[in-house]
């Protein structure tokens, strides 16, 4: 074995969601205990993709692990956008369910803008609809989408600094990238408790070698692009933070096995950074974990509203 | 006179907005030569502020300049907030009005958010509702506040080029910065035809260290803090683009008199940069223009709403 001088600690997003998975499942005890229902999710899923239907199973597992009830509606991939709308209508109303989700992507026959402003926004948990988007823009509570929120709590469950520090977030899509620099740059006194970081926010159309200097300035680097192997040992100021939320499957050319890799070269990489998280077990299941915190959130408020 | 090797290019605000003026008038005009009636603003003044009041009075001459008839309505500092929302009801289902303003700050007593969201989407010329937040936060076709799509304006008709270039947001607020820094990076093919830019967020915690560092990459400098002078000569790159939004009254001690002044030291920083805007002059008037814009947009719509 090499002799090495540093290398990163690695932020274990497994071990600090199970962290979160163990509170939450305190809470949900404590609460069911002052006789309010087990909280519910539904899951609606429409179509076949494999994908989705892992996704779709992680979470149930999770709901049922810290005390979520929880429910998959199926529905083929002719369903109409009618229809589906009808389906989400009628959760909206029921007082039993909590939280709704409809898992992205849908048919290419609907509209998903349309299908996420139809949830209301107290049951909204992943936090797409437009009405919670705009809250959360504005500094104010709301439902925040599972992925970014769980790469503010990883931050902060690590003890990694942001206040007045340099941070890049990687990447622009307006489920991850967009609420992840929102938060990290905004004014930690207002609700959403941001971060008060500077942030630059590259993208498909930064120049590499941009992309190299901004991220060389930066204590913190959270990239969420796709694209393997984007973020090279070069680009990272030793000791930074970095955060990889890509995750793409690829096949290994020597075995042809496949496995799961994210944006940055983790082996490099860890080299210089302080602190990294690998994939898959970082932001993975933190993602997870902050569905269960947002559908915990939603039971709590709308038991305070059913009461009043 | 010193000898001078470059001076920047003035982007002359007031020349551009007159420009935007001139077009609006004509397109006004011929709205109404098919029949419409004249687009109507009303502006909502809560109290007596002085520059509230000067606020007012020039977004009402720009009105009357472009053919948009409108109207002030004056309450009383001691206007309930239930009062105001009621005149915002009715406002709202009035059909003889297009757009509706409040001009901010209301007096403490009310919640501004609550007002700012009172006002239907359709006619929120100032873009502060939540839902026109979140729509432009998803790149979706909303109600942009006056004084971003300003500025975005100015680098569009000024002809400063955006894509890939590096830009810096100085300032994070709700109404001004946060809209600008999400035009400036978002993708130019969606509905907001944004600037595909690489931008970075600076803020009051952003050590004047890495401000300066960042100042210095930038292609393209937007300032928005309300800080005379943060913004000097080092801090500029040969040829960069400074587009001054900050306004502040100062009195200068050798005559006592008071004049505007921007963020931007102009004298200093105009020797080095390709491109400037100057206080008063640059940003102000296209705010005013961009205004007279949103209620014509929102005239457009409307118009189309009723017939159908």
């Amino acid at each position: 074995m090499r002799y090495i001088t540093s290398m990163a600690q690695i932020i274990d997003g497994k071990a600090i969601a199970a962290e979160i998975r163990a509170e939450l499942r305190k809470d949900v005890e404590a609460f069911k205990a002052t006789g309010h229902r087990e909280p519910h999710l539904t899951a609606i899923l429409v179509g076949n993709d494999q994908a989705s239907e892992t996704y779709v199973r992680m979470k149930m597992n999770a709901a049922q692990d810290v005390g979520i009830s929880s429910e998959t509606r199926r529905l083929p991939a002719t369903t109409s956008e009618h229809e589906l709308l009808d389906i989400i209508d009628t959760l909206n109303k029921d007082e039993s369910v909590d939280g709704i989700l409809v898992q992205l992507p849908v048919p290419d026959h609907m509209n998903e803008r349309k299908v996420c402003n139809a949830i209301v926004c107290e049951k909204d948990v992943d936090g797409f609809n437009v009405f919670n988007v705009g809250r959360m823009c504005l500094d104010m509570k709301s439902m925040i989408p599972a992925t970014p929120l769980g790469v503010i709590e990883l931050l902060k469950r690590a003890g990694i600094d942001t206040f007045g520090k340099n941070a890049v977030v990687v990447g622009r899509s307006k489920n991850v990238s967009m609420p992840i620099a929102m938060l990290m740059h905004a004014d930690g006194r207002n609700e959403t408790g941001a971060m008060d970081a500077t942030v630059t926010i590259c993208h498909r159309f930064t120049p590499p070698k941009e992309l190299a200097k901004y991220c060389s300035m930066a204590d913190i680097i959270i990239t969420a692009t796709g694209v393997p192997g984007l973020i090279t040992k070069e680009m990272v100021k030793p000791g930074a933070c970095v955060i990889d939320v890509g995750i793409t499957r690829i096949t290994d050319p020597n075995t042809g096995k496949t496995k799961l890799v994210g944006d940055v070269d983790f082996e490099e990489v860890r080299q210089v950074a302080g602190y990294i998280t690998p994939v898959p077990g970082g932001v993975g299941p933190m993602t997870v974990a902050m569905l269960m915190h947002n559908t915990f959130t939603a039971a709590k408020n709308l038991a305070k509203i059913n009461k009043s």
